[in-house]
Protein backbone atom coordinates (compact mmCIF):
# COMPACT_ATOMS: atom_id res chain seq x y z
CA UNK A 1 0.00 0.00 0.00
CA UNK A 2 1.35 3.39 -0.81
CA UNK A 3 1.90 5.78 1.96
CA UNK A 4 2.69 9.02 2.98
CA UNK A 5 0.37 10.34 0.26
CA UNK A 6 -1.63 13.92 0.63
CA UNK A 7 -5.16 14.34 0.00
CA UNK A 8 -7.18 17.83 0.41
CA UNK A 9 -11.05 17.46 0.77
CA UNK A 10 -12.18 20.79 0.48
CA UNK A 11 -15.46 20.06 2.33
CA UNK A 12 -17.46 17.28 4.29
CA UNK A 13 -19.48 16.57 1.30
CA UNK A 14 -16.67 15.67 -0.67
CA UNK A 15 -14.96 13.17 1.72
CA UNK A 16 -16.35 10.01 0.72
CA UNK A 17 -14.74 10.71 -2.25
CA UNK A 18 -11.34 10.89 0.02
CA UNK A 19 -11.85 8.72 2.45
CA UNK A 20 -8.96 6.15 3.38
CA UNK A 21 -9.23 3.71 6.31
CA UNK A 22 -5.53 4.06 6.78
CA UNK A 23 -5.31 7.65 6.70
CA UNK A 24 -4.15 10.28 9.31
CA UNK A 25 -7.46 12.47 9.19
CA UNK A 26 -6.70 16.70 10.17
CA UNK A 27 -9.49 18.44 10.86
CA UNK A 28 -9.84 22.25 9.96
CA UNK A 29 -12.43 24.32 11.18
CA UNK A 30 -10.04 27.51 11.62
CA UNK A 31 -12.32 29.95 12.31
CA UNK A 32 -13.01 28.98 15.29
CA UNK A 33 -13.47 25.49 16.21
CA UNK A 34 -10.27 23.88 15.29
CA UNK A 35 -8.56 27.09 16.96
CA UNK A 36 -10.25 26.93 20.14
CA UNK A 37 -9.60 23.48 20.49
CA UNK A 38 -6.13 23.92 20.24
CA UNK A 39 -6.95 26.66 22.45
CA UNK A 40 -8.36 24.50 25.57
CA UNK A 41 -5.77 22.37 25.31
CA UNK A 42 -3.08 24.80 25.70
CA UNK A 43 -4.73 25.78 28.60
CA UNK A 44 -4.52 22.70 30.40
CA UNK A 45 -7.51 21.10 29.47
CA UNK A 46 -7.76 17.35 29.93
CA UNK A 47 -10.50 16.18 27.30
CA UNK A 48 -12.78 17.72 24.87
CA UNK A 49 -16.34 15.53 24.71
CA UNK A 50 -17.23 16.42 21.08
CA UNK A 51 -21.05 16.41 20.58
CA UNK A 52 -23.61 16.57 17.34
CA UNK A 53 -26.64 17.60 18.49
CA UNK A 54 -27.96 20.47 20.39
CA UNK A 55 -29.62 17.98 22.91
CA UNK A 56 -26.78 15.99 23.51
CA UNK A 57 -25.06 19.30 24.65
CA UNK A 58 -28.03 20.41 27.01
CA UNK A 59 -28.30 17.02 28.46
CA UNK A 60 -24.07 16.77 28.97
CA UNK A 61 -24.70 20.16 30.78
CA UNK A 62 -27.35 18.45 32.97
CA UNK A 63 -25.16 15.90 33.81
CA UNK A 64 -22.71 18.68 35.17
CA UNK A 65 -19.96 19.05 32.75
CA UNK A 66 -18.73 22.28 31.63
CA UNK A 67 -20.61 22.69 28.05
CA UNK A 68 -19.12 25.25 24.98
CA UNK A 69 -21.44 25.07 22.31
CA UNK A 70 -22.99 27.26 19.88
CA UNK A 71 -24.67 27.63 16.35
CA UNK A 72 -24.02 29.89 13.50
CA UNK A 73 -21.95 31.91 16.01
CA UNK A 74 -24.26 32.34 18.56
CA UNK A 75 -23.79 30.40 22.48
CA UNK A 76 -26.93 28.30 23.49
CA UNK A 77 -28.91 30.05 26.26
CA UNK A 78 -27.83 26.96 28.82
CA UNK A 79 -24.04 26.71 27.39
CA UNK A 80 -21.06 27.96 29.80
CA UNK A 81 -19.75 29.16 26.63
CA UNK A 82 -19.31 29.48 23.13
CA UNK A 83 -16.82 29.08 20.49
CA UNK A 84 -14.26 31.57 20.71
CA UNK A 85 -11.17 30.55 21.26
CA UNK A 86 -10.44 33.23 24.10
CA UNK A 87 -13.23 31.39 26.11
CA UNK A 88 -11.32 28.21 26.71
CA UNK A 89 -9.60 30.15 29.39
CA UNK A 90 -6.97 28.08 32.11
CA UNK A 91 -9.41 29.83 34.89
CA UNK A 92 -12.11 27.95 32.96
CA UNK A 93 -10.88 24.65 31.72
CA UNK A 94 -7.48 23.54 33.18
CA UNK A 95 -7.61 20.09 34.43
CA UNK A 96 -11.10 19.68 33.23
CA UNK A 97 -13.39 18.05 30.89
CA UNK A 98 -15.63 20.26 28.49
CA UNK A 99 -18.05 19.22 26.37
CA UNK A 100 -18.22 21.16 23.03
CA UNK A 101 -20.34 21.18 20.08
CA UNK A 102 -20.03 23.67 17.43
CA UNK A 103 -21.89 24.13 13.94
CA UNK A 104 -19.29 22.15 11.36
CA UNK A 105 -16.37 20.93 13.49
CA UNK A 106 -17.70 18.36 15.64
CA UNK A 107 -20.09 17.00 12.99
CA UNK A 108 -17.24 17.05 10.88
CA UNK A 109 -14.86 15.08 13.55
CA UNK A 110 -17.42 12.10 13.85
CA UNK A 111 -17.67 11.70 9.85
CA UNK A 112 -13.83 11.08 10.13
CA UNK A 113 -14.26 8.53 12.62
CA UNK A 114 -13.11 5.53 10.32
CA UNK A 115 -9.63 6.09 9.81
CA UNK A 116 -6.81 5.32 11.38
CA UNK A 117 -6.50 8.80 13.19
CA UNK A 118 -7.94 11.99 13.51
CA UNK A 119 -6.30 15.31 14.57
CA UNK A 120 -7.02 18.80 14.87
CA UNK A 121 -5.10 21.72 13.06
CA UNK A 122 -5.08 25.57 13.48
CA UNK A 123 -2.38 28.24 13.02
CA UNK A 124 -1.94 27.64 16.47
CA UNK A 125 -0.50 24.41 16.33
CA UNK A 126 0.89 24.18 12.34
CA UNK A 127 4.47 23.49 13.50
CA UNK A 128 4.26 20.95 15.91
CA UNK A 129 1.47 19.12 13.89
CA UNK A 130 3.13 19.20 10.56
CA UNK A 131 6.92 17.55 12.90
CA UNK A 132 4.29 15.10 14.15
CA UNK A 133 2.88 14.10 10.49
CA UNK A 134 6.34 14.50 8.94
CA UNK A 135 7.58 11.66 11.68
CA UNK A 136 4.36 9.15 11.19
CA UNK A 137 4.22 6.96 8.20
CA UNK A 138 1.25 7.41 6.81
CA UNK A 139 -1.41 8.66 4.42
CA UNK A 140 -2.96 12.05 4.65
CA UNK A 141 -6.38 13.87 4.20
CA UNK A 142 -6.49 17.50 4.95
CA UNK A 143 -9.95 17.77 5.45
CA UNK A 144 -11.99 21.24 5.70
CA UNK A 145 -15.04 21.74 8.00
CA UNK A 146 -16.23 24.41 5.22
CA UNK A 147 -19.48 25.93 5.72
CA UNK A 148 -22.72 23.54 5.93
CA UNK A 149 -21.35 22.04 2.84
CA UNK A 150 -20.49 24.48 0.93
CA UNK A 151 -15.76 24.98 0.35
CA UNK A 152 -14.63 28.08 2.64
CA UNK A 153 -11.75 29.88 1.98
CA UNK A 154 -10.09 30.30 5.70
CA UNK A 155 -10.16 26.17 6.28
CA UNK A 156 -8.60 25.72 2.31
CA UNK A 157 -6.27 28.29 3.11
CA UNK A 158 -4.74 26.66 6.19
CA UNK A 159 -5.39 23.70 4.25
CA UNK A 160 -2.93 25.38 2.05
CA UNK A 161 -0.32 25.96 4.50
CA UNK A 162 -0.33 22.76 6.04
CA UNK A 163 0.18 21.11 2.89
CA UNK A 164 3.03 23.41 1.62
CA UNK A 165 5.33 22.61 4.59
CA UNK A 166 4.32 19.12 4.47
CA UNK A 167 5.37 18.94 0.80
CA UNK A 168 8.75 21.35 1.50
CA UNK A 169 10.31 17.77 2.07
CA UNK A 170 10.37 15.22 -0.29
CA UNK A 171 8.86 12.61 1.70
CA UNK A 172 4.93 13.12 0.41
CA UNK A 173 3.60 13.25 -2.72
CA UNK A 174 0.37 14.27 -3.71
CA UNK A 175 -1.74 13.31 -7.09
CA UNK A 176 -4.75 15.57 -6.00
CA UNK A 177 -6.23 18.70 -7.93
CA UNK A 178 -7.67 20.20 -4.51
CA UNK A 179 -4.10 20.00 -3.06
CA UNK A 180 -2.25 21.59 -5.15
CA UNK A 181 -5.35 24.65 -5.41
CA UNK A 182 -4.91 25.49 -1.81
CA UNK A 183 -1.25 25.49 -2.40
CA UNK A 184 -1.86 28.09 -4.68
CA UNK A 185 -4.50 29.86 -2.22
CA UNK A 186 -1.49 29.96 0.47
CA UNK A 187 1.59 31.44 -2.35
CA UNK A 188 -1.07 34.25 -3.31
CA UNK A 189 -1.84 35.04 0.67
CA UNK A 190 0.88 33.61 2.99
CA UNK A 191 3.03 37.13 3.40
CA UNK A 192 -0.31 38.75 4.85
CA UNK A 193 -2.97 36.07 6.01
CA UNK A 194 -5.52 38.39 7.37
CA UNK A 195 -5.97 40.28 4.46
CA UNK A 196 -6.37 37.54 2.37
CA UNK A 197 -8.95 35.53 3.87
CA UNK A 198 -11.06 39.31 4.49
CA UNK A 199 -12.87 38.20 1.23
CA UNK A 200 -14.03 35.39 2.89
CA UNK A 201 -17.85 35.16 3.79
CA UNK A 202 -16.93 33.26 7.33
CA UNK A 203 -15.47 37.01 7.87
CA UNK A 204 -17.98 38.74 7.17
CA UNK A 205 -20.39 36.88 9.00
CA UNK A 206 -17.98 36.93 12.20
CA UNK A 207 -17.62 41.05 11.62
CA UNK A 208 -21.46 41.17 11.24
CA UNK A 209 -21.59 38.99 14.44
CA UNK A 210 -19.80 40.99 16.71
CA UNK A 211 -17.26 37.62 16.95
CA UNK A 212 -14.05 39.12 14.69
CA UNK A 213 -11.86 39.72 17.54
CA UNK A 214 -10.10 36.61 17.93
CA UNK A 215 -9.06 36.79 14.10
CA UNK A 216 -5.25 37.48 14.09
CA UNK A 217 -5.17 34.94 17.48
CA UNK A 218 -6.75 32.21 14.75
CA UNK A 219 -3.68 33.23 12.50
CA UNK A 220 -1.07 33.51 14.44
CA UNK A 221 1.22 30.27 14.15
CA UNK A 222 3.09 28.46 16.92
CA UNK A 223 1.17 29.58 19.94
CA UNK A 224 1.01 26.07 20.98
CA UNK A 225 2.63 22.55 20.76
CA UNK A 226 -0.57 20.41 21.66
CA UNK A 227 -1.65 18.10 19.01
CA UNK A 228 -5.20 17.47 19.85
CA UNK A 229 -6.28 14.04 18.77
CA UNK A 230 -9.89 12.36 18.80
CA UNK A 231 -10.26 8.88 20.03
CA UNK A 232 -13.22 7.21 21.00
CA UNK A 233 -15.84 10.00 21.35
CA UNK A 234 -13.20 12.14 22.78
CA UNK A 235 -10.21 14.55 21.99
CA UNK A 236 -7.26 14.44 24.03
CA UNK A 237 -3.33 16.46 23.81
CA UNK A 238 -1.48 13.80 22.03
CA UNK A 239 1.70 15.01 24.03
CA UNK A 240 0.07 14.08 27.33
CA UNK A 241 -1.16 10.63 26.35
CA UNK A 242 2.37 9.50 24.30
CA UNK A 243 4.24 6.87 26.40
CA UNK B 1 -35.36 37.76 -5.19
CA UNK B 2 -32.07 38.41 -5.85
CA UNK B 3 -30.79 38.76 -8.75
CA UNK B 4 -27.21 38.87 -10.63
CA UNK B 5 -25.54 36.66 -8.25
CA UNK B 6 -23.02 34.39 -9.46
CA UNK B 7 -22.21 30.81 -7.39
CA UNK B 8 -19.45 28.31 -8.48
CA UNK B 9 -19.88 24.95 -7.62
CA UNK B 10 -16.62 22.92 -7.67
CA UNK B 11 -18.12 19.56 -7.78
CA UNK B 12 -21.48 17.64 -8.67
CA UNK B 13 -21.30 16.19 -5.13
CA UNK B 14 -21.54 19.65 -3.90
CA UNK B 15 -24.57 20.83 -6.46
CA UNK B 16 -27.60 20.46 -3.64
CA UNK B 17 -25.61 22.88 -1.86
CA UNK B 18 -25.72 25.68 -4.45
CA UNK B 19 -28.83 24.70 -6.50
CA UNK B 20 -31.59 27.30 -7.13
CA UNK B 21 -34.28 26.56 -9.84
CA UNK B 22 -34.08 30.56 -10.48
CA UNK B 23 -30.61 30.13 -12.15
CA UNK B 24 -29.04 30.23 -14.86
CA UNK B 25 -25.95 26.87 -14.85
CA UNK B 26 -23.16 26.66 -16.64
CA UNK B 27 -22.03 22.78 -17.08
CA UNK B 28 -18.06 23.09 -17.43
CA UNK B 29 -15.90 19.99 -18.21
CA UNK B 30 -13.28 21.61 -20.52
CA UNK B 31 -10.86 18.80 -20.86
CA UNK B 32 -12.81 17.46 -22.70
CA UNK B 33 -16.58 17.54 -23.17
CA UNK B 34 -17.46 21.57 -23.02
CA UNK B 35 -14.97 21.70 -25.59
CA UNK B 36 -16.15 18.72 -27.56
CA UNK B 37 -19.85 19.84 -27.44
CA UNK B 38 -18.61 23.50 -28.81
CA UNK B 39 -17.14 21.91 -31.85
CA UNK B 40 -19.89 19.79 -32.36
CA UNK B 41 -22.02 23.11 -33.11
CA UNK B 42 -19.05 25.23 -34.30
CA UNK B 43 -18.82 23.07 -36.67
CA UNK B 44 -22.80 22.69 -37.74
CA UNK B 45 -24.04 20.07 -35.67
CA UNK B 46 -28.24 20.15 -35.94
CA UNK B 47 -28.61 18.76 -32.06
CA UNK B 48 -26.63 16.68 -29.56
CA UNK B 49 -28.30 14.01 -27.51
CA UNK B 50 -27.04 13.85 -24.12
CA UNK B 51 -26.98 10.37 -22.84
CA UNK B 52 -25.56 8.88 -19.06
CA UNK B 53 -25.01 5.01 -19.73
CA UNK B 54 -22.80 2.79 -21.86
CA UNK B 55 -26.06 1.14 -22.35
CA UNK B 56 -28.15 4.09 -23.85
CA UNK B 57 -25.24 5.20 -25.82
CA UNK B 58 -25.57 1.44 -27.58
CA UNK B 59 -28.96 1.73 -27.90
CA UNK B 60 -28.64 4.97 -30.22
CA UNK B 61 -26.08 3.49 -32.32
CA UNK B 62 -28.73 0.84 -32.62
CA UNK B 63 -31.46 3.52 -33.89
CA UNK B 64 -29.45 5.15 -36.20
CA UNK B 65 -27.92 7.88 -34.87
CA UNK B 66 -24.40 8.91 -34.85
CA UNK B 67 -22.58 7.96 -31.54
CA UNK B 68 -19.97 10.12 -29.57
CA UNK B 69 -19.18 7.52 -26.25
CA UNK B 70 -16.04 7.31 -24.11
CA UNK B 71 -15.47 6.07 -20.77
CA UNK B 72 -11.65 7.44 -18.89
CA UNK B 73 -10.72 8.68 -22.35
CA UNK B 74 -11.58 5.95 -24.10
CA UNK B 75 -14.00 5.07 -27.15
CA UNK B 76 -16.19 2.61 -26.50
CA UNK B 77 -15.97 -0.34 -29.09
CA UNK B 78 -19.62 0.40 -30.70
CA UNK B 79 -19.10 4.49 -30.92
CA UNK B 80 -18.56 6.15 -34.58
CA UNK B 81 -15.89 8.29 -32.25
CA UNK B 82 -14.61 9.72 -29.00
CA UNK B 83 -14.57 12.60 -27.20
CA UNK B 84 -11.99 14.45 -28.52
CA UNK B 85 -13.21 17.98 -29.70
CA UNK B 86 -11.21 17.33 -33.05
CA UNK B 87 -13.33 14.02 -33.78
CA UNK B 88 -16.53 16.45 -34.00
CA UNK B 89 -15.21 17.62 -37.72
CA UNK B 90 -17.65 19.06 -40.24
CA UNK B 91 -17.32 16.04 -41.90
CA UNK B 92 -18.94 14.52 -39.19
CA UNK B 93 -21.10 16.29 -38.06
CA UNK B 94 -22.81 19.13 -40.27
CA UNK B 95 -26.50 19.04 -40.31
CA UNK B 96 -26.56 15.88 -37.89
CA UNK B 97 -27.87 14.59 -34.80
CA UNK B 98 -25.36 12.88 -32.70
CA UNK B 99 -25.51 10.81 -29.63
CA UNK B 100 -23.41 11.71 -27.03
CA UNK B 101 -22.19 9.98 -23.40
CA UNK B 102 -18.97 11.04 -21.65
CA UNK B 103 -17.72 10.30 -18.03
CA UNK B 104 -18.50 13.16 -16.24
CA UNK B 105 -20.33 16.12 -18.81
CA UNK B 106 -23.31 14.07 -19.69
CA UNK B 107 -24.38 13.34 -15.59
CA UNK B 108 -23.52 17.04 -14.95
CA UNK B 109 -25.98 17.88 -17.66
CA UNK B 110 -28.34 15.66 -16.13
CA UNK B 111 -27.86 16.58 -12.69
CA UNK B 112 -28.87 20.04 -13.07
CA UNK B 113 -31.69 19.60 -15.20
CA UNK B 114 -33.84 20.75 -12.65
CA UNK B 115 -32.44 24.81 -13.51
CA UNK B 116 -34.26 27.26 -15.41
CA UNK B 117 -31.44 26.84 -18.30
CA UNK B 118 -28.00 25.48 -18.49
CA UNK B 119 -25.72 26.18 -21.00
CA UNK B 120 -21.92 24.95 -22.11
CA UNK B 121 -19.20 26.98 -21.30
CA UNK B 122 -15.52 26.40 -22.30
CA UNK B 123 -12.93 28.90 -23.44
CA UNK B 124 -13.76 28.26 -27.16
CA UNK B 125 -17.13 30.19 -26.60
CA UNK B 126 -15.81 32.42 -23.40
CA UNK B 127 -16.65 35.56 -24.55
CA UNK B 128 -20.18 35.01 -27.12
CA UNK B 129 -21.03 33.09 -23.39
CA UNK B 130 -20.07 36.41 -21.06
CA UNK B 131 -21.79 38.61 -23.11
CA UNK B 132 -24.88 36.47 -23.49
CA UNK B 133 -25.30 36.26 -19.76
CA UNK B 134 -24.49 39.77 -18.97
CA UNK B 135 -27.59 40.23 -20.77
CA UNK B 136 -29.70 38.05 -18.75
CA UNK B 137 -31.52 38.99 -15.41
CA UNK B 138 -30.40 35.87 -13.79
CA UNK B 139 -28.81 34.46 -10.66
CA UNK B 140 -25.99 32.13 -12.41
CA UNK B 141 -24.47 28.47 -10.93
CA UNK B 142 -21.03 27.90 -12.96
CA UNK B 143 -21.45 23.92 -12.20
CA UNK B 144 -17.53 22.03 -12.62
CA UNK B 145 -17.57 18.70 -13.66
CA UNK B 146 -14.64 17.85 -11.74
CA UNK B 147 -13.41 14.39 -11.75
CA UNK B 148 -15.44 11.53 -10.50
CA UNK B 149 -16.66 14.04 -7.86
CA UNK B 150 -13.69 15.40 -7.05
CA UNK B 151 -12.55 18.92 -7.53
CA UNK B 152 -10.16 19.54 -10.65
CA UNK B 153 -7.72 22.60 -11.81
CA UNK B 154 -8.94 22.42 -15.11
CA UNK B 155 -12.49 23.11 -14.77
CA UNK B 156 -11.93 25.55 -11.32
CA UNK B 157 -9.73 27.53 -13.36
CA UNK B 158 -12.42 27.96 -16.43
CA UNK B 159 -14.96 28.70 -13.85
CA UNK B 160 -12.41 31.61 -12.60
CA UNK B 161 -11.81 32.90 -16.05
CA UNK B 162 -15.30 32.94 -16.52
CA UNK B 163 -16.38 34.82 -13.14
CA UNK B 164 -13.65 36.67 -13.63
CA UNK B 165 -15.47 38.57 -16.74
CA UNK B 166 -18.51 38.35 -15.34
CA UNK B 167 -17.51 40.14 -12.53
CA UNK B 168 -15.71 42.97 -14.54
CA UNK B 169 -19.03 44.87 -14.80
CA UNK B 170 -20.92 45.98 -11.75
CA UNK B 171 -23.85 44.11 -12.39
CA UNK B 172 -23.11 40.51 -10.58
CA UNK B 173 -22.34 40.20 -7.29
CA UNK B 174 -21.26 37.31 -5.68
CA UNK B 175 -21.20 35.64 -1.59
CA UNK B 176 -19.69 32.50 -2.85
CA UNK B 177 -16.24 31.63 -1.41
CA UNK B 178 -15.32 29.30 -4.30
CA UNK B 179 -16.25 32.11 -7.02
CA UNK B 180 -13.32 34.06 -4.84
CA UNK B 181 -11.25 30.80 -4.91
CA UNK B 182 -11.23 30.17 -8.72
CA UNK B 183 -10.79 33.62 -9.50
CA UNK B 184 -7.95 33.09 -7.51
CA UNK B 185 -6.78 30.22 -9.59
CA UNK B 186 -7.12 32.61 -12.58
CA UNK B 187 -5.24 35.62 -11.83
CA UNK B 188 -2.47 33.17 -11.09
CA UNK B 189 -2.61 31.21 -14.36
CA UNK B 190 -4.33 33.62 -16.95
CA UNK B 191 -0.74 34.85 -18.48
CA UNK B 192 0.14 30.94 -19.39
CA UNK B 193 -2.79 28.78 -19.27
CA UNK B 194 -1.55 25.93 -20.10
CA UNK B 195 1.47 25.97 -18.10
CA UNK B 196 -1.00 26.93 -15.05
CA UNK B 197 -2.83 23.22 -15.54
CA UNK B 198 -0.03 21.76 -16.29
CA UNK B 199 -0.30 19.88 -12.60
CA UNK B 200 -3.53 19.02 -13.16
CA UNK B 201 -4.13 15.47 -12.79
CA UNK B 202 -6.31 14.83 -15.89
CA UNK B 203 -3.85 16.88 -17.75
CA UNK B 204 -1.43 13.77 -16.49
CA UNK B 205 -4.21 11.43 -17.66
CA UNK B 206 -4.51 12.85 -20.76
CA UNK B 207 -0.63 13.04 -21.71
CA UNK B 208 -0.65 8.87 -20.65
CA UNK B 209 -2.72 8.32 -23.04
CA UNK B 210 -1.78 10.13 -25.65
CA UNK B 211 -5.27 11.92 -25.64
CA UNK B 212 -3.67 15.55 -24.72
CA UNK B 213 -3.39 16.54 -28.36
CA UNK B 214 -6.43 19.08 -28.04
CA UNK B 215 -4.78 21.01 -25.05
CA UNK B 216 -3.82 24.33 -26.68
CA UNK B 217 -7.21 23.76 -28.70
CA UNK B 218 -9.33 23.92 -25.51
CA UNK B 219 -7.61 26.58 -23.97
CA UNK B 220 -7.44 28.86 -26.61
CA UNK B 221 -10.21 31.59 -26.38
CA UNK B 222 -12.87 32.48 -28.61
CA UNK B 223 -12.79 30.20 -31.76
CA UNK B 224 -16.40 30.21 -31.94
CA UNK B 225 -19.21 31.99 -30.66
CA UNK B 226 -22.28 29.19 -30.07
CA UNK B 227 -23.30 28.88 -26.93
CA UNK B 228 -24.78 25.04 -26.85
CA UNK B 229 -27.97 25.15 -24.63
CA UNK B 230 -29.11 21.68 -22.89
CA UNK B 231 -33.18 21.70 -23.48
CA UNK B 232 -35.37 18.75 -22.73
CA UNK B 233 -33.27 16.11 -23.03
CA UNK B 234 -31.15 17.51 -25.89
CA UNK B 235 -28.39 20.30 -26.77
CA UNK B 236 -28.72 22.78 -29.06
CA UNK B 237 -26.75 26.10 -30.24
CA UNK B 238 -28.81 28.85 -28.84
CA UNK B 239 -27.90 31.07 -31.39
CA UNK B 240 -29.86 29.11 -33.71
CA UNK B 241 -33.21 28.86 -31.75
CA UNK B 242 -33.12 32.72 -30.30
CA UNK B 243 -36.17 34.25 -32.38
Amino acid sequence: MRKNSIEVCLSPALYEYHRNVDSIVVVIDTLRASSAICSAFANGAVRLLPVSTVEEAREMKKKGFIVAAERDGYVLDFADFGNSPFNFTAERVKGKTVAYSTTNGTRTIELASGAYMIVIGSFLNITALSDWLNEQERDIVLLCAGWKNKVNIEDSFYAGALCNRLMENNKFFTDCDSAKIVMDMWSLGKENPLEYIDKAAQRRRLRDKGLDDCLAFCHKPDSTDVIPVCSEGEIVNLNKVKP
